[in-house]
């Protein structure tokens, strides 16, 4: 089954469009997970099984992961994940970007090595920083198209033709670069009438979408603009929120998630 | 010591303009070094041995070190690198590109986990994806404008304003981010005249340039148009026409690596 596929699959069984992001940053964990070499694997594993029967994906950030030297836990969480939730889309957020042998590399590290579904590409450089990519013909690449921040106005709004930049990539991506039926994009909710405008060029095309949560994006207005006709179509990615939710009375921090994750689900569910 | 004036200091004590570019793929290793756990180590610390006196950078290719999971020995190469020639600067070229608290755990990785001098930073996500750099002030920040990949037009030569994007990066950083003084650009070598462009627009900045050797870019015209007035101001890798030299009757590797790189600092040091 191919990444779109079991995409798919996942939005169904779980009812889902939330995408649970695994950020975990060392600082912020509870206490029992900071002086332990494994406690980011724990703390990981534990919110992975508070919510697989909520989420549509799962999105480690591998930049949390690099800082510390802690690759060895990045594979041992895809491995857990792949092994225990084999339905769930595993994605990779790493924002790689490079040519030839060399994305071929980062392709490797991505599919090969942790097992991801798909992994989150940068389209600067173009068609050739992309393609390798496609040789994993069952898996997915993702795209940025416009991101959440602020500073992502700075060339994705630059007017080329008459169109912002970011407009261009969802064309190039939907037009050609998806010649396979291999491709998503991130769009983020910061902008949902930019949303919508994505979705309109890129038809059923799947979008990860960041922004809620901490960062404060609606969720009304993200579904509203982002959905495709069928209410499926996105990847709405949580991951602060969820990660480092404040635990009510009796809960622990894998209960707080999921209650947070469930709230998240249910509330993206309202509007589709 | 900040990363531009050891760069320029290097430029003057080896007389040269040449970075070498670390990208260990296995199969094209000697066959000595493609069976041992460490024959990566061995490999890139013996062509560091052999032209660091050539040279005015290094610049490791994480993607390759990541395919395999050897980060351990990328960390064992910046350290040898750092310990035994503390006076040439060390890129990690990464090509990162996140935002916030994100771009700041690659900022980790690339500084205090890798000991890197300066990384490369993809400009797409705007100025909050490269301002979390700046706060290591005494490092650089070498953000792509114009790649020498055949498809880096598919976006950096996109008509904004009557310019192309690349162009509006360059102005972007001249005029914007690099007020600290910490930002160099990547132009490919295989658009001398692009190079011309750009240097005009970035005054004496520092500039990365891939493209030639392997690649195929002109050596004369990549020199006489991004080099600055005093005959600096270019940082001009080659990666595999040096690493995989064809060695020659008595040769070993190393000895070929350092042939065709004194060939190649001397073909650059015509055109200054």
């Amino acid at each position: 089954m191919n990444f779109i596929n079991k995409l798919s699959a996942a939005w169904t069984a779980n009812d889902s469009l939330l995408c649970v992001g695994l950020d975990p940053d060392l600082a912020k964990l509870p206490p029992q997970f900071q002086n332990d070499a494994d406690g980011i694997f724990q703390f990981c594993t534990g919110i992975i099984d508070a919510t697989a029967d909520l989420a549509c994906a799962f999105k480690p950030q591998i930049a949390y992961f690099a800082a510390l030297g802690a690759e060895r836990q990045l594979e041992a969480i895809c491995g857990y994940l792949r092994e225990n939730y084999p339905h769930i889309p595993l994605i990779l957020d790493a924002k790689r970007g490079d040519i030839g042998a060399t994305a071929r590399q980062y392709a490797r590290e991505a599919y090969d090595r942790y097992g991801a579904d798909a992994v989150t590409v940068n389209p600067y450089m173009g068609s050739d920083s992309v393609e390798p990519y496609m040789e994993w013909s069952d898996r997915g690449v993702i795209i940025l198209c416009r991101t959440s921040n602020a500073g992502g106005s700075d060339l994705q709004f630059l007017n080329v033709d008459g169109q912002p930049l970011y407009q261009h990539v969802a064309r190039l991506v939907a037009d050609k670069w998806n010649s396979n039926g291999q491709c998503a994009l991130v769009v983020g909710a910061t902008f949902p009438e930019e949303l919508a405008q994505v979705r309109a060029i890129v038809g059923d095309m799947p979008l990860l979408v960041p922004g809620i949560g901490a960062q404060g994006g609606d969720i009304a207005a993200t579904v509203a603009s982002g959905k495709t006709a069928d209410g499926m179509g996105m990847m709405i990615n949580s991951s602060r929120a969820i990660l480092y939710a404040a635990p009510q009375a009796g809960e622990d921090y894998a209960a707080a998630a999921r209650r947070v994750a469930l709230e998240t689900r249910d509330a993206i569910n309202q509007y589709r």
